[in-house]
C-alpha cells in the first residue's frame, strides 16, 4: 500500500498555491525521512486569467529544485475540464523525468472523456491516476460503472474521490466492491474531514486493500480540508505497519500548524452541513473565508440548499 | 437513544471551571431548542486545595439559576476517587429536586466501591451512571466484567469511557457485547478525539443500540477533547434521526469557537500519539498547554514512554 502526501497542492486553495520556499524545503527534507511514497506538489495547468502562485504552474525551475531535493517520487495533477488532450504536449512534456505520477481529476460526466486523456499520458511513459470525484454521486451516473473495465492498463490508480466529505465506511466499502466487480484496476481513497469520518474511512479503503491513499499535513486542503498526515502515520505506526522518526513528523508539522492559524482550515458547522448534505464545499469555502456571512447565516443558506430552495 | 452534552463539566479543564454567566445563559437557552436530553453542568466536590472555579463545586445557586432557565434534565458528576459513601449526603442533599442524573467517575480498580456510592445515591432517588473509564483496558482486571451483574438495578447507565482516546469502531463494538454477555444495565458512550475517531465510534456505539451518548460543544473537553455536539446532532439529522432549528445550534456553537481560539483544545501530534499508544491525556495536556516544551520533544518523551523508557 502506497501513501500519497498532497499538502502543497490541496492546500495551495489557502494560500492561492504561493508557498514560503524555506516552508517547502522543511517539508521536503522531512518527508525525505518519512515512509510516504508520493508526494503531490501542484498543478500544471494553462494559463489562467487570475492570479494564481507557483504550485498551482509548477514551472520548469520548481520541479528542477524539488526533484533535487526529494528522495520521493513526484506528482503532479491536472484538472481535466480544464486540459484536452492537444495540451498534454506542451503541459507534461516538461516534466519528463521530473514527475512520476500525472493525477487527474475527474468529474463523473467526464470519465470518458478522460480516458482518452490518460492514453495520452500514459504513452509519454508517466503513471496515472483518476481521481474521480463526488464517489456519493456516482450512481446516478448510468454509465459509469460500465466504463470502468476501460481504466485497465491505462490508469494505474483509480480513486474514490469523497469530495463532499460526506462518505462512512460502509460507503467506502461498498464502493470498492462495486468498483471490483468491474476492473482490476488498483484503487485509492481521497477522504475529505467535514464529518471528521476522513481517518475512519480511509482506514476502511485500507483495510478493504486499497493501493494507494492520500492525506496532508495537518489537514491542509480545500475547504474542511483532508485525512491529516500525522494522524495516519500515528495510526499506522501504532499499529505496527510503519516505522519512523516523530522528529521528522513534528518538524515538518509544526510550520503547517503555524499556517493553519492564519487560514483556519479544518471543519466547523458549515462544513459539517455541507458534508452531511452533500453540497459542494467550494461554495462554503468562498462563504466562510470572506468572513463576511455569519456561520448562522451560511447555515440558513445551507439548509435551504439541501431542501432545494433558493438561497436566502 | 438520549443524548448528554457535558460542555460545562469536561469543558472545565480549560477553563478551571469559571464560565462567564452570559456564556452559560446563552449554552441553557439554546440547548432548550436542541433535541439533547441531559446537561451536565458540573462538578459536585469536597473543598479542595488549588482554587477551582464555580462549575466545580456548583453551589446551590448556581444549580437553582440553572434549573430555573433548562428545560432539559441536569446532570453532576462526582470523581468516585475523592467522595466517600459518608460524604454523599453533604454533597447531594443539596441536589435534590435540582439533579436528575448523578454520574459518577469511576476507575476499574474501584468497580466493587463505586457500586457501595452508587447504592447510597440511588436510595436518595437520582439516577445514577458509571463513567467507567479506561475502557481498553478493561480486559486486564480479572474481576471487572465479573462485578458488572451487580449495576443492575443499581447504575442507570454504565458508560464506556473511550479516557486515552485510542479505540477504534470494532473495539467499541466488542467490548459492548463483553458487557452485554454480563449485564443488562443500560450502556452509555463516551468519546474522545485524539485520532479524530469520536464521532466514527459513537456512531457505531448507536448502532449497537446503547442507551445514551455524550459530547460537548466545539469538542471542548480535557486534552483533545470530545466528540463535537455540533457534529453529533448534525449527522443524526442529516440520517433524518433528530430534528432542530440551526440557528440555535449555531448560536450556541459560535461563542465556544471564540473560546477555542484562547484555549486551543482539539487534538494535535502529541494527543494523537497518546491516543494512539495509550497514554493518558493528563499528563500531555500539562506538557502541552504550559507551552514551555516543544512538540517535538513531547513526542519524545511520549514515544520513550510508550516503549516503557524513562523521560528524556
Amino acid at each position: 500500500m502506497k501513501l500519497l502526501d498532497c499538502t502543497l497542492r490541496d492546500g495551495g486553495y489557502y494560500t492561492n498555491w504561493d508557498f514560503d520556499s524555506e516552508l517547502v524545503d522543511t517539508y521536503i527534507q522531512s518527508f525525505n525521512h518519512l515512509p510516504v511514497d508520493y508526494l503531490e506538489i501542484g498543478y500544471r495547468s494553462n494559463p489562467q486569467p487570475d492570479y494564481l502562485g507557483e504550485y498551482f504552474y509548477c514551472p520548469v525551475y520548481v520541479m528542477d529544485r524539488l526533484k533535487a531535493e526529494s528522495k520521493k517520487k513526484l506528482a503532479i495533477i491536472l484538472n481535466e475540464k480544464d486540459v484536452r488532450a492537444e495540451d498534454v504536449n506542451s503541459l507534461l512534456a516538461p516534466c519528463k523525468s521530473l514527475i512520476d505520477l500525472i493525477r487527474i481529476a475527474v468529474k463523473p460526466a467526464n470519465f470518458e472523456r478522460a480516458l482518452g486523456l490518460s492514453k495520452v499520458i500514459k504513452k509519454m511513459g508517466f503513471e496515472v491516476s483518476f481521481n474521480l470525484m463526488y464517489m456519493s454521486d456516482w450512481e446516478t451516473f448510468p454509465k459509469l460503472f460500465g466504463l470502468m473495465k476501460e481504466t485497465e492498463g491505462v490508469v494505474d490508480y483509480l480513486y474514490l474521490v469523497d469530495s463532499y466529505g460526506g462518505v462512512y465506511p460502509e460507503d467506502v466499502r461498498l464502493t470498492i466492491k462495486r468498483v471490483r466487480d468491474k476492473a482490476d484496476t488498483k484503487l485509492g481513497f481521497h477522504g475529505h474531514n467535514n464529518l471528521e469520518m476522513a481517518l475512519a474511512n480511509t482506514l476502511a479503503a485500507i483495510e478493504e486493500g486499497v493501493n494507494i491513499v492520500d492525506s496532508t499535513v495537518t489537514g491542509m486542503g480545500r475547504g474542511a480540508g483532508n485525512l491529516k498526515t500525522e494522524l495516519l502515520l500515528t495510526v499506522l505506526n501504532s499499529k505496527g505497519l510503519i516505522e519512523f522518526n516523530y522528529n521528522w513528523l513534528s518538524k515538518v508539522t509544526d510550520p503547517f500548524q503555524q499556517l493553519q492559524n492564519n487560514y483556519e482550515w479544518g471543519t466547523n458547522l458549515p462544513y459539517m452541513v455541507s458534508g452531511a448534505n452533500s453540497i459542494p464545499q467550494k461554495k462554503v469555502m468562498g462563504w466562510v473565508t470572506k468572513r463576511f456571512y455569519s456561520f448562522n447565516s451560511i447555515i440558513r443558506a445551507l439548509s435551504n440548499q439541501s431542501q432545494g430552495r433558493k438561497d436566502n
